[in-house]
């Protein structure tokens, strides 16, 4: 069992991260060299991104939750996916909510806005997608929307899901920092909930080691 | 449980057609007026968007696949989600690229391409998000991308995700439908594949009935 990643981009870090809480042991493959993915690497995987985790009998499993869920029923213990029906189904929502509004926007900002991204306005297209400028402010907007949003969760919530961490403090974790790093659009200082939520889970072993 | 839909709205058409796949029944209430949600529903709500299913004492619980997994527990006959650890990755990693890229990208083109939602060009925003024309055109991008990938994947499968019928098929339906009537950006001609697993999945009772 391989996991392709590259370097400290965010979504492979939200695996890694997932493999650090559970403590498995696996293969991790670098796929990128500088600002690109191996030419080798984007031949052989026709999803061009990354994580990517390779079985051994070759069967390749792309998107990071679909790999996390993969991984979950090998290693149960502890749960990162909830406890039970409903805390599940809380812990699915949230975890999407991160990826399509909080990863979306991050994204946004930093494809349109850095330079070295020029002509890679979305990953893995092989034909050259303009940057828009336009959407740098947009994804600013969402992201402010999401970082309101989990303020608000996170009033009576210890974790972005509940009482427990799981995935989606994961994927918002990495949101944070992604944007944070790669866009200067991190957590602002009135979300005083997100920002308590964000030193807690950033001490944890595997974010901090 | 109260299932809370719009109209011919894309999301929740998720939850219906799952819903009907397995003859499960549940109240199903109408949240929207025309072209907007009703300020009731928006009040009580926190994600301002439909699908939401609401269970007996409360809970609420968003986003169309969050939804379906919920219900895939106490319903788990037929499986849509896989059948085994591999398959249930793949549907997994499916339905998540057809959301992520075929309906971003669909999405993409009907928010900023129609007149009537001038001021939304994101959904759930309560302060205006202005259309941006240069996404219409890269909306079309991702959606062609899409639909070469899912035509690639049906060329050795009968369903998106392998053998069997799956929410990775829902999700994908939903998007061909939603951008060809909404967007003008249905399946190209040429991707023969897909137009027929486009036609088999259409016949099903739970779609076409």
């Amino acid at each position: 069992m391989k996991l392709y990643t590259w370097g400290r981009a965010p979504n492979p870090r939200r695996v890694l991260i997932y493999v650090a809480e559970k403590d498995i042991e696996l293969e991790v493959v670098e796929a990128g060299e500088g600002a690109h993915l191996n030419d080798d690497y984007l031949a052989r995987y026709e999803g061009r991104m990354v994580p990517m985790l390779e079985l051994d009998d070759g069967t390749q499993i792309g998107e990071a939750m679909a790999i996390c869920r993969y991984l979950e029923e090998a290693y149960p213990a502890p749960p990162l996916f909830g406890v039970n029906r409903v805390d599940r189904a809380r812990v699915d929502m949230w975890e999407r909510r991160a990826e399509t509004e909080g990863f979306a926007g991050a994204a946004e900002v930093f494809r349109n806005a850095t330079p070295a991204f020029a002509g890679r306005g979305l990953p893995a297209f092989e034909e050259p997608i303009e940057q828009i400028p336009a959407l740098v402010e947009r994804g600013r907007q969402r992201l402010a929307r999401f970082y309101r949003r989990i303020d608000r969760q996170l009033a009576d919530n210890r974790f972005i899901a509940g009482p427990r961490f799981s995935v989606a403090d994961i994927t918002a974790l990495c949101v944070v920092d992604f944007a944070t790093k790669a866009a200067k659009a991190g957590l602002p200082e009135d979300c005083a909930n997100a920002m308590r939520w964000h030193a807690e889970v950033s001490a944890r072993p595997s974010i901090a080691g």
